[in-house]
């Protein structure tokens, strides 16, 4: 019997469906591919064009992006530290459901605090730290991270943010008024090449050639 | 561009892979359908019944059970009526969200307050009524409410809660001094039979049935 909620009256129910058969019945591994970076790095593309390879190999993907949680789960959050950290926590613990449910789950977020990143790796008491890469709830969590220089993305400013924030319109954005920490141990980086972002082809390549070699593509 | 959450920098990001494209791969049509009734009633025991009816039929379902959801995605919460309100408010933005993915989302919570029911029937602002079900971003929302007497939940009693209740133990449990709002506009009711809960597969049946009169169980 729990405390949690400070109540005595919740219980844990097992399903006799789990997600090994969720997986089977899929032929893939549900985990969860954390997309990291500034805005305007190509979180966003990398997420669609991942879905699009995943999907013509018949695999199940859903994008959380974290502008879209916005207008639902996360409508009563707003910009500041705490917010911020909720709102991470948030997609953190719905991102774990899609992965127990069986999907290639593919948050797209700054989510530029690495204490909450962090958080998102710790989330399961019962997790199992492999390197850089987490078991939860049976499902890992892997990081991309979309390292673009700060200039590029302004140049690309592809929602015309930078301008606003360097305006002074937006304040506490990630980038200019707010930090974003690099990330110490993800598992898939991105980087520029001669000073553009890479095909979102190449990049969704590049992810999809992780997860076929971690196994994630069959059950 | 968007206002919400005090901010202007939030866009509603387009993925090309969508819900048909998903239906499409897993054949079958992403729908809620939300289990309501008192503690006791058998609402996780029809949930699970229904998950393994619909996988025998090679069907993708997840269950968001409420009690499980408390010890993640709305840990922070407790049981005052707002409480109760938010809870029942992200599990309805989760369980659109695992519709949208495709599944067939059976969210299994007490639920006991019409309004926040309603909330969650009404939580999109493009939802089309259609009498008494509703699309959810082209999701259906359908309710099952397990109706069964207190006496036969008290009698049932899995979980030892109502004598913890009873002995004022546990406060505001539903049922005993928190009301239950019963539903006006059920899609499914399930009933007892001779002063006992029908047998799972049986209550599962009837739901399996609903969802393939309305084409749920195909793309």
């Amino acid at each position: 019997m729990s405390t949690i909620g400070n109540s005595m009256n919740i219980f844990w129910q097992e399903s006799p469906i789990g997600k090994l058969e969720r997986q089977k019945l899929l032929n893939q591994k549900g985990c969860v591919v954390w997309i990291t970076g500034l805005s305007g790095s190509g979180k966003s593309t990398l997420a669609c064009s991942l879905s699009n390879e995943l999907y013509a190999r018949g695999k199940l993907s859903y994008i959380l992006d974290g502008d879209n949680l916005r207008h639902g789960l996360n409508k009563d959050l707003g910009f500041k530290a705490e917010d911020r950290t909720e709102n991470i926590r948030r997609v953190g613990e719905v991102a774990k459901l899609f992965a127990d449910a069986g999907l290639i789950c593919i948050a797209s977020l700054i989510s530029p605090y690495r204490k909450d990143r962090d958080a998102c790796r710790a989330m399961l008491p019962d997790s199992n730290f492999i390197e850089a890469s987490l078991f939860l709830n049976g499902s890992h969590l892997d990081y991309v991270f979309m390292n673009m220089p700060l200039a590029l993305c302004e140049e690309r400013d592809p929602k015309g943010l930078y301008k606003l924030a360097r305006a002074g319109k937006i304040k506490g954005f990630t980038g200019i008024d707010d930090p974003y920490d690099l990330p110490l141990n993800c598992e898939i980086e991105i980087n520029q090449k001669d000073g553009v972002c890479p095909m979102p082809s190449a990049m969704a390549g590049e992810v999809v050639t992780y997860l076929e070699d971690k196994g994630y593509l069959q059950d």
